[in-house]
């Protein structure tokens, strides 16, 4: 179909190609780059009037000039005619500031929601929100996939016996759920207690994972400190081996060296977010959301359900 | 009055402290910083319920980090209840993508506006928008300062004879001649053209200038390409002197380097843009706008009319 297009912005290049690639398209022309006092200049090399547009990109380091990036696209699009502007943001930045925690904290998840709209997107194909609420937070229609599926084709076709899923807090438990179902595996919890104030936290475990091989899954990984004290507390109630998997690797700060230094035997991650050549290390294991995402759009665009693609 | 309040983002610390200094208050107390992966933490370490805000915030470079962190700001201050929240944006970036001057462009200073609305700012005060339109981007209140009066009282202090007013281009004569009144000077304009397509720019100086002290006077001086093949062209043509003056000071990729090696013997610029210490040479005059933006937030908060500021 001449009228859909989808455009790749600065954040995650190989994705998008990848997605256009599985759709059998090119990817539009546009040259995304920057002044010289470093203001973002964007050009759109072919008409786009009438168009059904999705532009890809992923709002992770460098966040802000991400998200910018997206923005001014949209507007862009907006002014030059496209019939809808669907944004696919595979890795939704900010997600985590989506509730006041503390008095006068903003709520950018939100703030970032109204700008996307303000900007004039249409639509909104996101993975794994950090909080199911973000959903509500636009006035738009929002597609949500999960990295559940990909990640879990992975560990079904290593076939490891006696496997346990392990969520690494409460708040995941529903996502370690849905593994489980797939991998036809129990699951377990881990605890965190800290039994008085200043005093460190206690892992405590919940769930049967004596000889087992544990798969811890959360969304995001950041700078691994939760992932990896939960991967030795595993090992040291007895577990067998442990592999630690996510959707989003934001892998900031220390977290490569503490992943190298911990008890996880493999990460596995998918490519919503890039990994830089200093990130590559054998541990890790990225498989590609491409299809996924590919999938979607068309059905998006054909008008079809894309709740199938969670099952 | 204890309602009146404050705020410093990242962008211009040095100004805000003289703002508040010249209002005679402390800067409200705030946290701006970054979490591990680069997205902006804030934290408001006071209440501000109730309070008229005024938070300060260039939008230079970094321009997409400092202009999040304002759209932050500004949603936090909106979440603890502020009564108005002034947006000050000495510099405005993204002002010079005011208009599509090619196909499917984006209009980011019309978006930038958008924006900020979105957020929650419901004032603005900024200091020459480079287009006076840029104004009716936006549907709250707009007040713009302006750097003549603060350059002109340099150079009036200096006691120059024989001085002619120089405006670097056709758009900028509006400027030139304000500055010329203030300096009872008269005006010559730099009338740039092109005799043929892929021949050189040939620099036309409409006005008097022989044997007579220039003074080019711009709003933004970015790589200063313009400016100093201005100085240079008027020195060929015979003025004695040639001074350069803006109020915003950019000064982008080459443009210490020309300014160097160009006839400009003095370039005045004003602190709406900090000058970072490699941008601090001889030839650069730094002045503070504080004393008139710390006016006119006095003026907004009483009430009172800002536009004899401009006189
Ligand atoms: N980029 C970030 N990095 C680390 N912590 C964050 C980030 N953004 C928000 N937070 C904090 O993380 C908490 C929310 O995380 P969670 O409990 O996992 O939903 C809040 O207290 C936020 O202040
Ligand atoms: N940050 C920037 N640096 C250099 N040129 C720019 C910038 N932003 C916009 N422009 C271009 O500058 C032109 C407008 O400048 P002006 O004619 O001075 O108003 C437009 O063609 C823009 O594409």
């Amino acid at each position: 179909d001449p009228n859909l297009k989808v455009f790749s912005l600065n954040s995650n290049p190989d994705l998008a190609g990848q997605i256009a690639e599985h759709i059998g398209i090119k990817l539009g022309k546009c040259i995304v780059s920057s002044f010289s006092d470093g203001e973002i200049q964007i050009s759109i090399e072919e008409s786009i009037r009438g168009s059904e547009v999705y532009v890809i990109q992923s709002t992770c380091e460098p966040v802000n000039q991400h998200l910018m990036e997206l923005l001014i696209m949209i507007d862009a699009l907006k002014r030059a005619s496209a019939k809808t502007i669907n944004v696919v943001i595979p890795y939704y930045g900010y997600a985590r500031q989506d509730r006041k925690a503390r008095a006068r904290e903003p709520i950018t998840a939100k703030l970032v929601a109204n700008l996307l709209e303000t900007a004039g997107a249409t639509r909104l194909l996101s993975m794994d929100l950090h909080a199911p609420q973000i959903q509500g937070f636009f006035d738009i229609p929002v597609d949500q996939l999960l990295g559940v599926p990909t990640l879990s084709e992975y560990f079904l076709s290593k076939k490891i016996d006696d496997v346990v899923i392990v969520s690494p807090d409460h708040g995941g438990v529903t996502r370690a759920r849905k593994m489980a179902d797939r991998l036809k595996a129990p699951i377990a919890i881990i605890d965190k207690r800290r039994p008085r104030p200043n005093v460190a936290e206690v892992m405590n475990i919940i769930g049967d994972i004596q000889g087992k091989t544990a798969i811890i899954i959360d969304d995001i990984i950041d700078t691994a400190g939760t992932i990896t004290l939960a991967a030795n507390a595993l090992v040291e109630r007895g577990a067998k081996k442990v592999y630690a998997c996510c959707t989003h690797p934001v892998l900031s700060g220390p977290a490569i060296e503490r992943i190298q230094a911990s008890a996880i035997s493999e990460l596995v991650v998918t490519n919503t977010i890039p990994l830089p050549e200093e990130k590559k290390i054998d541990k890790i294991v990225q498989l590609s959301v491409a299809p996924l995402i590919g999938e979607a759009i068309i059905r998006i665009h054909e008008k079809l359900s894309v709740s199938r693609l969670f099952n």
